[in-house]
């Protein structure tokens, strides 16, 4: 899940943001530290080699090598193509967010519109907002893994409630590829429904209830949309070859140079690497936010908890439409009044 | 069709991005081989020219014109104008994606509001939507390469059944430059006149239906228009000819000097000109995806696969407004009932 | 007109962009050829002079001259301000696009709820989109030099059918400078008429045909009040002087120096100054996309044609509301139908 | 008011720009005038002091003082940090300028729902009407000082004829901060008292009426509430602190450094510091387009002309409301009739 | 609260901004200023140490050190990351406050259409307000440290007289984590409510009424979903780990090096590292805006002032549903009639 960190830096102190820099779940530290290492292993052996087992001449040549590719090291314009790249990002990641499916609005509308205390009225609210809820989990197995996981099969939907053995059958009885709008179009059904037994007093209300429903489907159907077409791979692509490449070369061009006669020889040898390790953490950290909002709902440490989502709208959905129908406190002049 | 590589990133490992490297399909490297194969050569061939077949003097005088280019390769600023370029590129193609016409909205509708199990019920349902599917036909006709190959003539269409002989014989009576909006005129009348059989209950039912249709075809017409009217020649002229320009110049001012008093006589001699290459690959892929970007309704490996939407979107809107019409499932206590 | 070369970017081939170079309408070519003239001759003049007129101690001087502008060219960041300018034109340039008056939702909306085969009710929908097209024209005609020229006064809207004598004569009755309503006002009351003549049948439908007509003249009142708050004059003002005094101060700086002891002495005297001249074609090419999008409703070859836009409109209207009005064809059993 | 320079650069020609040079209002020269002048004056005496005022040993103490700023000028990232601001600023100055508040379509739908060529009729239209123009005017007075000079007092507003004697006592008998809203009440009131009088003929045209003059006033608000709300200060503190920093350092860091034996003496001495003042005329300028955009409710030049606004409002709403009520040409068949 | 410097700005004159240079509140001196010292005091005891404490040798080694970090300060883009941080910042901070919750709306369209002067009119509209003032109240309790400060618990809430005694125990009586929807579930009810009782006269008016509700609480409700789900932290990481380590390497790197023999030894020693400082007060600044827009919601001087936008509600809102309620003027011949 994301980690919320708004609490901790609700005023801004001199040291607000350094505290978060020794957070380990969601860190730079975390997301790099794989490659960093294996970077820094490769270095040390290239260096290693470099310094003992080269010959005076091979030094040279090597040296040259190192040289040649360091100059040459501004070829790769990172900051931009990155820079472009991750507002792309977070555009789409945002996007989606918001049309993750809140379904505050479709209960609320329900609440006010269908009426009736009877255990008819009830039914009918409550089973409009689980089809949502259920529209919701049939998307999310589609593109979440978590979501995925946690309902493999219909059945395992049926075990959690959300679904009918009966509505399961009728569900499976539908021969097409395509069948996320099957319980989207029940709910409908049942809104007509609504209607036409007098629940819903008038056509309005009807076409309004009818809104809140479209509206939430089609936001998740965009989500599921963008899912189907992601940003092109060649883009991706372009960029993560831009990384790879640069750093790779890297381990070459960042050894340092120790013979006394070369002009670029280092000022002094510290052995380890620390500007260039602190490139490499800072630019791979950079591209890693790509690669953790490319596709929000993953399993990655930042990615969406779709499961905790489901559950508050049915939970939620269920206090609205049913628990706290039409309960409003009695009217009484209220505090102000003058 | 665009490939989805959302699956395989479903969460960020140290090797996620690193398994796309070895991807062909819309990879960087399909992308650019053969210009960079064409530049290598031509590379090559200055290269060995100027190795093997000048004199002294003109040897000196070639390498002061590769030191002249190189140090004014810097008046090209390539980052930059390709960062916006394709930002602007890469909004239109979001566009177009958002209005590329998923049919679900107006099926979902029209199975609400247009009531009726009799057959002429049914008719109109279905009807309604085909028309749809077949306007989306006609102006992808315009725009789309692979939906002309599917459907060069009237005759084809009819043949895939999304027209009858009837229409078309009626389609063809109109003496009009225009005819895009025809099959959505027919919709509409369609619409009216189920109105006034009682099909469609009320007039504010009427005007959702003909609203989603709206929306729909407008979606459409918009990615007409964009087609109409592309990002001007201008633009597209002055980033191709910076590139273009910056690698033709590149072919003298990267070649290795290796003359010994050349005052940027290279520090060792590889041959392969490994830098400049990859500098190639990376600024040609990154111009590619604009290219790509440009008119996805072409036939590259990543544009839209529209004839797949076509056929799913019949597919779909005749299970939604026929197959699944006003099938709840009964109504029972659901298991969250307390 | 906008050049369209989509259909000849279909699909990506190594060559795609290539062909475009060899264009010459709307190419950065033509767009820049008079400035690199003009600039290339003052350059040569410069050039002359300083190799020819000049006394050693003048050459010297003028190197000097030469040395000191040089090294402050980098003074001016052309490249980051020309790209959020350009950004910022782009963006102006879609919003008005997007505006620009596509009169194919009124007139849908007009055939749908204008009922009636009669000649009334024929001429009540031909009027109502006729009034439309006129206002968009008397719009047109105060922002768009084209316009205007196809329409310099009343009577040519009169001798070209979109007005008849009688309207002419109400519309110069009116004592007041802001003239572009009056047209809708006149198809809003039509409008209003027609429901109290019963062609419209319900409230709903009156409200929905008056809201298209007003969502068609808001998006053109605002290609209007955009033409009248342009960008303020400063940015522009900013932009164009650094482009244009960069290029001045080329004219020296990039001067070929040729006395043997100078520091920045050329390694080549080619006589054509060719790095500098593509980077004027670049730069200034870059700044005339600015320029042709600041005004889309000019004469530039890329400018839209607006008079093209209102014969389309005009003549599509005509058809869809009376030629296409409630003919659709006769309903029968589809070919999907099982 | 902003000056509109659309029609003189209606086509492009190579000249087109460079006339806007010479344009003396809202030109970069007149923004930048004093503030280049004083600096000038300040580099002049510094370098009259250095050149004649120093002895040898204090030259060269100053010399090396010049040579340390001038080789960190490059700490300060203006170019970026400008190009984002003044991004910021554009984006908040044209959601601005989108709902400063053209009358047209509240008063068009006035016009077309509130019927009747009764007195009582037109002053219900005309005085509806002018509760708006009075609600723009009290909004702008608090954030428009050219709004707040020709209104400084209510008296005055009833001066000039948009609020009666009556209406300024009874607004006056609110006792409340906030009475923005007070003048839509009243006009929200009227609309409501029409439809009970049988002036509008449908529940379903007031709510039409209610929600343009909804979008109208929310427009407005939105106005007021970025002027409440502006763009932090310590952005544009940054920004400014940033841009002023680097020209005082740049008094000293641009001298013209003489001693024969210095690092970077020049390489002739022209005295006039010309790319330095280039510079400083550039980027000051930038930075006043941003100073410019961040209150366009103020005095400058370029600032709107919201009692010019005003004036149109009133005008042409009575125009529309009373005088072009409902007078549409007789119904005839138009030219194009076949 | 926000400081509103618009005023001061009405007029862009030479020394508009250079004022704003001279505020503590909310300035850059007041953000950066412990840190500031912070760096200073570290960077004075290093340069303190180097200067007198070390061995030539040790110097020798330091200086190599300094140099050896000052050549490769340039591997952080600072420039480009912060850029793009800082742009997504302040758009997800002017994106909440468009959903902060105005009540000028609702109030509106409640006094517009709940009708009545009775006592029960008076309650109805005057109840509905409050029940929204109540849910922003429960809102920004868990979002704004400011708000819960003003509201602890529930019982302060009685105590200010936004909730009645009675309504805060049926509002303990709900068993459910998320309570946020309660109170606007009661206004909803009591709108519904008035229609029955016939406060409200139509359908249509009920609806609009619920609209301007749903849309208050969507926009409350967004306020609170980007409170809960921020920018990764990784992407805060990066940036701020970048910007961090950036000055902590510039305390050895921007040391003044001042062995004669040393190639980047100072020209002059100053002492004061006025520069570096310089540029730390510009970066840290530019960062510190990230900071404070990250978390509008709570305690730094810039953030929103939740409070006083919920006592403007409360006030407002009563006066327009209630103090105002249809009590426009008698209706006039306007002076402008003619």
């Amino acid at each position: 899940m994301t980690l919320n960190y708004h609490k901790e830096i609700m005023t801004s102190h001199p040291w607000t943001f350094f505290k978060l820099l020794f957070n380990w779940k969601s860190s730079v530290w975390k997301a790099v530290s794989v490659e960093l290492l294996v970077w820094l292993i490769i270095y040390a052996i290239l260096s290693v080699i470099y310094r003992t087992a080269l010959a005076d001449w091979q030094m040279r040549s090597f040296e040259n090598v190192v040289l040649w590719f360091e100059n040459r090291m501004s070829y790769f314009p990172l900051d931009l193509v990155l820079g472009f790249y991750i507002k792309l990002n977070v555009e789409r990641w945002e996007y989606r967010y918001r049309r993750i499916g809140y379904i505050d609005n479709p209960c609320l509308m329900v609440a006010e519109y269908v009426r009736g205390h009877s255990e008819m009225g009830r039914q009918f609210r409550r089973t409009i907002i689980r089809y949502c809820a259920l529209g919701q989990i049939m998307i999310f197995r589609d593109i979440s893994l978590r979501c995925r996981r946690r309902f493999p099969t219909l059945d395992s939907i049926v075990q959690q409630g959300f679904m009918t053995e009966a509505e399961k059958m009728e569900f499976e009885r539908y021969n097409i590829h395509y069948k996320q709008w099957i319980c989207f179009n029940w709910a409908y059904a049942l809104v007509y429904e609504a209607r036409k037994r007098g629940l819903i007093k008038s056509d309005i209300f009807t076409k309004e209830v009818v809104d809140q429903l479209k509206e939430f489907r089609t936001d998740l159907e965009w989500c599921n949309n963008y899912d189907w077409q992601p940003i092109p791979l060649l883009y991706s692509h372009v960029v993560c070859l831009a990384v790879h490449f640069y750093f790779a070369i890297a381990l070459i061009a960042r050894q340092h140079v120790i013979s006394e006669d070369n002009p670029n020889k280092i000022q002094i040898d510290i052995y380890f690497p620390l500007m260039p390790a602190l490139q490499f953490v800072f630019y791979i950290g950079w591209m890693k936010i790509a690669e953790m909002m490319i596709n929000p709902f993953g399993e990655d440490d930042d990615d969406w908890e779709v499961n905790a989502l489901i559950d508050r709208n049915i939970n939620m959905g269920m206090a609205i439409v049913d628990g706290g129908f039409d309960r409003p406190p009695e009217l009484r002049k209220d505090p102000f009044w003058d």
